[in-house]
């Protein structure tokens, strides 16, 4: 086929994010719309709309994801995924998660247009609630997807007292069939997300495109470091046990450890709490969260090690107790190599790019259970998202869907069927 | 005379000491007796009757202070004042204050049971509310005996709505008169105070007795520290402004330059807020306050100098912005280098003892107004105060109540009269 065929129309798309932003909760700053709210519905019966009329047939699954099929010329075969999310934290921007749905909705647009048909069905899917929600979950639709949304899960309330499972069933879902309709591996033949990067790297290296390498496993642990809360002006500095002066010679010594190894993690100290956190006494406790992100576990849990073990040596030398915990250690998803490569030539045909991880977790992470993935990156203004600010051009927006759309036709046009995916 | 006529006795301290202790809010932690409540009345009758007995002709001020009073052979001389407090902070201890109004007791009853007389009068004080108060102010008693106790304080509230001037009135004040029989410069020949030193010198330096040579003055200052609150996971390491890497780097340098003056300074940051204190954003801002303490002003101006343009250069280094602010700046209060050798003398009479500054404020801060001060410290226990377990032996009790009388006798014997005190 010819590819000017799928050549994505900018303004089209600048569009469709507009009418997207167009159906937000005006009492909130920025664009937000939350899922479950009257705004949400809204966006969702214009996606109906749209989908329908780019040919596709649109349903509801059991978890409430909003999906758009095409049928394949092998409609055995198992569908090629594209999608994304159009919930928004509050205060939140136009293009996170926003970009990666209307980006299959302009493909379908283009397949539409042009008559060409791919092997694959193709579906376009915006994930219910990919956000972190008022449940203490994120991720929520493609989890259900999955089969990764326990009834646990299910059973979460909102601080209003709204189960989950009833706010799924009212905005079409069936929670009581999502296990048994979950997707399992090899339901999908290949999961392509377009989205913003929500960091700097593509803007400050002057790239419209980066080909994700993987999506980085994130280990948090909670650290109490215990000293004396003695008396701020009767206690020589000789005789103190400061447990916020050992936090900062701790502090710096663990984004000394994150920051030996260039590109291939970050780590932060995001919470701290000091006590008794008044002017006239020594700190006597702090508590404080941090987490290592890479897309090497055995690097995350070595960069912790050695922290761990320095961290030790200067709360000793300095009379302080030091008390650790893990709390949580997520695996990173990594992008098979032949998947990368597609990307990459998606990419190559469109505009300059660079490898690089994502930091946030995506939909992808989920779909990941039941079929490859891949994704791509366009640049944010100042690599700032998750608030009224947050910007990508039109133009590297378009450029993304491109560089998707191209690498979705070389997946389907090398890919012999459902064997070798 | 012979001294052996003022020699205290220790189990009456120690009883009288225990008698306050029953004098407190049980459903508290600790020994609580906090002003102006039924404990603390219970105690101020207690103390009455004791003062009575003692020989003392008692009388409440006009700023409520508890006054015993004893004529000298020079009735027109201005008084020695021996005195402290009877409150407590909530969760308190027994002695922080209570010593310094026992060893006043004591003297009198060692004065009447010698029939020695005094040149001066005495009068032994039990300041009114020493401790912080619910009324946002400190030092309350003494601060009105000295006229430094304004309208705008008498009419704080504390949080049940209960005015400042309606509760020292409800206790005998009379704070319409406060103002016109305020003391004046001269009008107390001397003030001596036993405290708790409330830190680990003289425990850790094997000290019964400590001879303060000053109060020391307190510098406050609020600082924040701006960054950008980027996204945990997307962010590289090298492309961040961390508020709180910055801080960790800015409060280890502020140790360093408070560190670096041996016992002729202490400094502290005791209060901090991270922002947005969130595990996944890398902190954007932190604001925090410090506290210098020392009794030489132009140190502490100068350990704040020094610190400050360090901290600016850490700050510029990190892409940070380091905003300042002087949020309060309290003198010193120097011991007259006569009294200290009488306090010396005192001490040295008793047991071996060390020269050291007091970290933290006292009535003598406000005793200082109208006359020269002179302080001794006896051990407290780990350095502990403000809390159940402050301890203090009666037998170094004891020795600070004969340092305090042998002090005392000695300004007595020394001094001419009112001209050179």
């Amino acid at each position: 086929m010819d590819k000017a065929q799928l050549k994505p129309d900018e303004r089209r798309i600048q569009s469709a994010v507009e009418a997207l932003a167009g159906f937000v909760d005006e009492s909130k700053p920025g664009w937000t719309r939350r899922p479950f709210t009257r705004w949400y519905e809204e966006s969702r019966r214009w996606l109906t709309e749209q989908m329908t009329e780019a040919g596709l047939a649109v349903r509801i699954d059991a978890a409430s994801n909003l999906i758009g099929r095409l049928p394949g010329t092998d409609d055995t075969l198992p569908p090629i995924v594209i999608g994304s999310h159009t919930d928004t934290v509050t205060g939140g921007g136009r293009f996170d998660g926003i970009i990666g749905v209307v980006a299959g909705l302009e493909i379908a647009r283009l397949l539409q247009e042009s008559g060409y048909r791919l092997r694959h069905p193709l579906e376009i899917v915006d994930f219910t609630a990919e956000e972190p929600s008022e449940f203490g979950i994120s991720t929520i639709g493609s989890r259900g997807m999955v089969g990764n949304l326990s009834e646990a899960m299910l059973e979460q309330k909102d601080p209003n007292g709204l189960v989950l499972r009833e706010a799924l069933d009212s905005i079409g879902g069936r929670t009581s069939e999502m296990a048994a309709e979950a997707r399992k591996p090899g339901d999908a033949a290949l999961y392509l997300e377009l989205h913003i990067e929500q960091g700097p790297v593509l803007e400050q290296t002057g790239h419209k495109l980066g080909a994700v390498t993987g999506i980085v496993g994130i280990h948090r642990h909670r650290i109490i470091i215990e000293g004396a809360p003695n008396h701020a002006g009767t206690t020589p500095m000789g005789l103190r046990a400061d447990a916020l002066a050992g936090f900062c010679e701790i502090g710096l010594a663990f984004e000394r450890h994150c920051s030996a190894h260039g590109r291939d993690a970050v780590g932060t100290i995001g919470r701290l709490a000091n006590e008794p956190n008044a002017s006239n006494v020594v700190p006597g406790r702090v508590i404080f969260e941090l987490e290592i992100r890479s897309l090497d576990t055995e690097l995350s849990d070595a960069i912790y090690a050695f922290f761990s073990v320095e961290a030790r040596e200067i709360a000793d030398k300095r009379g302080l107790v030091f008390l650790e915990e893990q709390l949580s250690k997520s695996n990173p998803v990594l992008v098979q190599p032949e998947v990368l490569a597609l990307v990459e030539k998606g990419c190559a045909s469109v505009a300059p790019f660079i490898r690089l991880p994502s930091g946030a977790g995506h939909d992808a992470n989920q779909m990941a259970v039941i079929g490859p993935i891949g994704m791509i990156f366009v640049p944010s203004r100042d690599g700032r998202s998750h608030c009224p600010e947050e910007w990508t051009d039109y133009g590297d927006t378009t450029a993304g869907v491109a560089a998707i759309a191209a690498a979705m036709l070389a997946f389907d046009g090398d890919s012999g069927g459902s064997g070798d995916e």
